[in-house]
């Protein structure tokens, strides 16, 4: 069944292809006035900063990881790992440029023709992040798999072992796209409100703000760089785990077609994202939610309908069919609840809203509260899609593929994250170059709309996080040929409550990190403001190369303890207590992880929202606000770098342990 | 060897007198005015109350388990759990009459003779408690035992099986007494403060705030039977799950003595606690906070050098001694670290205190960093802990030494716990009977003490609950018959993920409960201050029991919810996905919960003392107290309801599937 790769393969190179068209065909698109390209290039250039300065960062970490992979692990693996890392760094390169060239004509759009040409133009930009990022991931894994299968007469078995290095390589860019980036993105954001808005008295997106620039920049690095990199991981995980975990299928019977399954699904997939992305279009008066729905179910539909003839026809059986779609509907299930607990829709929202009328206090309080019980429906979902998948879905290998149907999507999902901040800009472009107010009303709605489909993301890729790192984490007991991780052996135990410490410990520094970043923007803004008298008056343009420069240093200075940390405490804990404590470990990390993640991601959103919520209802400036707003600036580090972050901590240690698996 | 039995039971037996004389010695003490002892009365009344309606409640839910139990497992068990429940009841109340009768004359000792005598009545007042916990908890194990084994003809594993059930009982209590008592304590404090000192403008314990009384109900309410009931069950479990995993002890060569042990153990605890309580003397110009500690570590020491001797006598090794030093060091160095994030002359509150200045948002952001940050060192000690008591302490047994030896000398913990609110009522009674401001600065003295103590306490009590659920957990696993918890079995995996979420759902709910009494409070306070004008003048006395009743109703019906789920949730999972998934849900539970617990109660001690730094550096009203008053907001639900009841959680999730263990 060669030509099942192939077409694979040539699938998602054709989808490479396709994102290099609808990025040639936005840059055909009017970029604006010539204060709109300007402002527009100060973001594109500082988001290059931040990518170049990143990657030089990462060029030492990748080096090292190479050296230790070969030696202790082999030539292929430390290769893969290379070509991991690279893959993933090239799409959230491609990404960011695509995104900071989609703003400025987005806003422009807005002017000229109103929300459905801007809409498309918002939404294809994003379009080329995600489909960079499955065509990307697919076509790396399926190069390496060509390779070592076909043209250097690797076995299939020690193929899967290496490809875990690949896995690895995407793992490692994520923890930096979204552990700096969250960092990099709340600092500037912080910075740019605290002394801009309150301190100074301008508006937001006020050209006059030092930290404007690198608030834009922030949005992009956060939404379009990190989630982008952090479902790369996932979406390459889930596959792994899936080639890992075929062996395991009805024992060994139909050990190629367990193979070939997944590979096909994952072309599939990137199809039917292509063809649902082209029915999100805008109508005037329309709200362009719907247009985003309709676009991610049809997606959803065009994967089910060719998995249940293709399971039928690889195994005779229903049974990997049935785990896709668990997949797809724990996925779907999950980033509902998201909605409901951070959406202005719903009671949570608005329950917060009304707390903040007595107070700062009980506006965090009703936050941490919903935030906490928020995470008891998709733990519930996804225990029930777990023993679903397992038990109706063909075992193990079910888990897994239940993984890879819910990422098949992924870039439907990418896209729809990845257009939120290019409305975002779109909206800070037209206000700083003081465009017509209908500009603004119309981003703003675009906007709106992004928001609401971030928080749905976020819940996404919590649950895919966790799912892949499930699928993983049974892949490494496979892997490491222990009978079982057995939970009443006390070195099991120890390391179950040190993992489930972890996350709480990560968070903790994370959170301290945006503090810490933000503290030094602030000082620089200070520092202008006051040195420049010119800037408040309009006369004086502000270095806001030097505001993107202070973020970017810090984000990338402070993520080196969290990464040194992520990284070598699963190695540390194999080689000194052993696998088992190392499987405790990791389940503690995953249970633990996952909580911390769901709850500080949704009670963020929802304070964000009830401040949004008492803004609208036109009590800006009252008391209730100013709780509100408390509530808001709490929430940031949870659910932009703290929260997000988890996800790939747990991710990533566990495919540190897998690719170790062998020597511990 | 049955003289040990005896004896042991002689000491449990002849340390309830002793706390009977020092009952009768405080009552000799002079209550002071007539003002006073109306108050005092008040309050003793208040707490009467609140015992007498929540044993209300408790009736219907031990009635109903009591049945459950005849009907499921057997008379015996059902009879051990009725034992257990009603000394474990006995011990709350004798503990809150004798604090509920230390307070007036803790005050009245102040005025007359200084700090010497007062903190002599106020930790013989605590004293009474920590004595009963620890007499009514052996000699209510060493009465079934004795009347199984030696009476009835029971066999010994049988009869360590019905034990069990005493251990159920006095968890039921504790939950009632810690999740009632916590919300009770937090609406109280909460309507106290919002309406009388904020709204009214009065000060604390002021006469004419109605809900005075029921704020010094509260204190003791938690504090004194919360705690009291909490440690009874740690200290209970850790010596059903030593006698439960005696039997894994060298392969079973010392059976009888690994049952002996840590009965004489426990013995020995009392005694030592008694001694150790005989040097807690204040000195005039010396602080408190050493008499306290020199009474903890010459109890400490009197256990130590007798285990020594018996391990080697019983065993012919010092494997036993080992484990029981493991335990008290770990107990130690849990509760030192959480003064250092939780006491005002360290670095994290003085950070919290400073992160105030720049708002109500940082005050929050680094509470929560430090919160977190302060799980690492409790979990990674514990951890180390479980491995050295398994490697050096005699296997699984060992662990559950440990937790015995650290709770060995709970009478100590538990009379310094108690001490606190008796202190602080003293001086609430000082203030509202206007006496001599120099009692109040006594009082305040001996009061702050005890809130660093407290917080030790907490500490303690978070590592005992964790190490005791850990040793019961591993008996559950071998009194259940399988062979082990695999995690990589995905119905583990499934329960490990429900399980961690628990604590979190838990949280939330209590969390909210707290607003929802605190609200009613509130309503209740505001409605006398409009109705009866003459009570700001000071011409009408307020209907305080009406606010304890409010209160108390509000706080046992919040509870209902919380209690059902703890005890209903690991049944029906044991019924219907079977003992492993049940096991994979204890340990998610006890990952998690053991994080969130630590952060919660830290972070809230925290805020706590950040909020008085300021105060005594002098900005009380300045914007940095505002902010430092709604962290303490904040942080009230935190480290007084949500933080110790999952303490309760753990134990008793771990207890209920451990007595029905053989049934799944």
């Amino acid at each position: 069944m060669n030509y099942v790769y192939y077409a694979s393969l040539g699938v998602a190179v054709l989808a490479l292809f396709y994102a290099f068209l609808l990025y040639r065909n936005i840059l055909k698109e009017d970029p604006g006035t010539p204060k709109m390209i300007e402002l527009s290039n100060h973001i594109k250039r500082g988001a290059m900063a931040f990518l170049k300065r990143e990657y030089q960062i990462l060029a030492v970490f990748v080096s090292l990881i190479f050296v230790v992979l070969l030696l202790a692990m082999n030539t292929a693996t430390a290769v893969a790992f290379l070509v991991g890392a690279s893959f993933s760094s090239l799409a959230g390169y491609v990404g960011m440029r695509a995104a900071t060239d989609s703003n400025s004509r987005t806003a422009s759009a807005a002017e000229c023709c109103g929300i459905p040409k801007s809409l498309s133009i918002a939404f294809n930009g994003g379009s080329i992040m995600g489909i960079s990022v499955v065509g990307l991931g697919l076509s790396g894994l399926l190069i390496i798999y060509i390779t070592l299968t076909r043209m250097l007469g690797y076995t299939e078995a020690n193929t899967i072992q290496i490809i875990t290095g690949f896995g690895l390589g995407a793992s490692l860019i994520a923890l930096f796209a979204r552990v700096g980036g969250g960092i990099y993105t709340k600092a500037a954001d912080v910075g740019a409100d605290l002394v801009g808005k309150i301190e100074a008295g301008i508006p937001e997106d006020d050209p006059r703000n030092p930290a404007v620039i690198a608030d834009n920049v922030g949005d992009n690095v956060g939404d379009v760089a990190g989630m982008g990199a952090d479902l790369f991981e996932s979406y390459v995980g889930s596959i792994i785990a899936a080639l890992t975990l075929g062996i395991t299928y009805l024992d060994g019977t139909f050990v190629t077609e367990a193979i070939t399954f997944p590979i096909l699904l994952a072309g599939i997939g990137i199809l039917s994202a292509i063809i649902g992305s082209r029915f999100v279009k805008g109508k005037d008066g329309v709200n362009p939610h719907s247009a985003l729905e309709l676009g991610t179910y049809i997606s959803g539909l065009l994967v089910i309908i060719p998995a249940f003839f293709l399971s039928q026809a690889l195994f005779g059986s229903y049974r990997p069919f049935t785990a896709v779609v668990i997949g797809l509907v724990v996925g779907t299930v999950i980033g509902k609840v998201t909605e409901y607990y951070t959406s202005g829709k719903f009671r949570a929202v608005k329950a917060i809203a009304s707390q903040s009328k007595t107070g700062h206090a009980t506006n965090i309080i009703a936050g941490n509260a919903y935030g906490m019980q928020s995470t008891a429906i998709p733990t519930i979902v996804l225990a029930l899609g777990i023993v679903a998948a397992y038990h109706f879905g063909g075992g193990l290998y079910g888990i897994a593929l239940a993984a890879v149907g819910m990422l098949s999507t992924s870039g439907m999902t990418v896209a729809i994250d990845a257009y939120g901040p290019i409305a975002d800009n779109a909206g800070g472009i037209a206000e700083m170059a003081s465009m017509h107010p209908k500009v603004r009303e119309i981003t703003d709605q675009l906007d709106s709309v992004g928001n609401t489909t971030a928080a749905i993301g976020k819940g996404f890729a919590i649950g895919s996080a966790a799912l892949t790192s499930l699928a993983l984490f049974v892949s490494f007991i496979k892997a490491s040929g222990i009978s079982g991780i057995d939970l009443s052996n006390p070195l099991v135990t120890a390391g179950l409550l040190i993992g489930a410490m972890l996350p709480f410990l990560f968070s903790s520094i994370t959170i301290q990190s945006v503090g810490k970043a933000a503290n030094k923007m602030i000082d620089e803004v200070r520092r202008q403001f006051k040195e420049f008298p010119g800037i408040m008056k309009g006369t004086h343009t502000p270095d806001y190369a030097k505001c993107v420069d202070i973020s970017t240093k810090a984000a990338l200075y402070e993520m080196i303890i969290p990464g040194v940390m992520a990284v070598t405490v699963p190695i540390v804990v194999g080689f000194t207590l052993g696998p088992e404590a190392l499987g405790g470990l990791l389940g503690g990390t995953l249970g633990s992880g996952l909580m911390l993640a769901i709850f500080m991601s949704n009670a963020g959103g929802a304070w964000d929202n009830a401040k949004k919520e008492i803004e609208q209802s036109g009590d800006k400036g009252s008391e209730a606000h100013m709780a509100s707003v408390t509530g808001d600036t709490v929430g940031d580090p949870f659910k932009d770098t703290a929260g997000p972050s988890l996800n790939i901590l747990i991710k990533l240690m566990t495919i540190v342990s897998l690719v170790f698996a062998s020597l511990f």
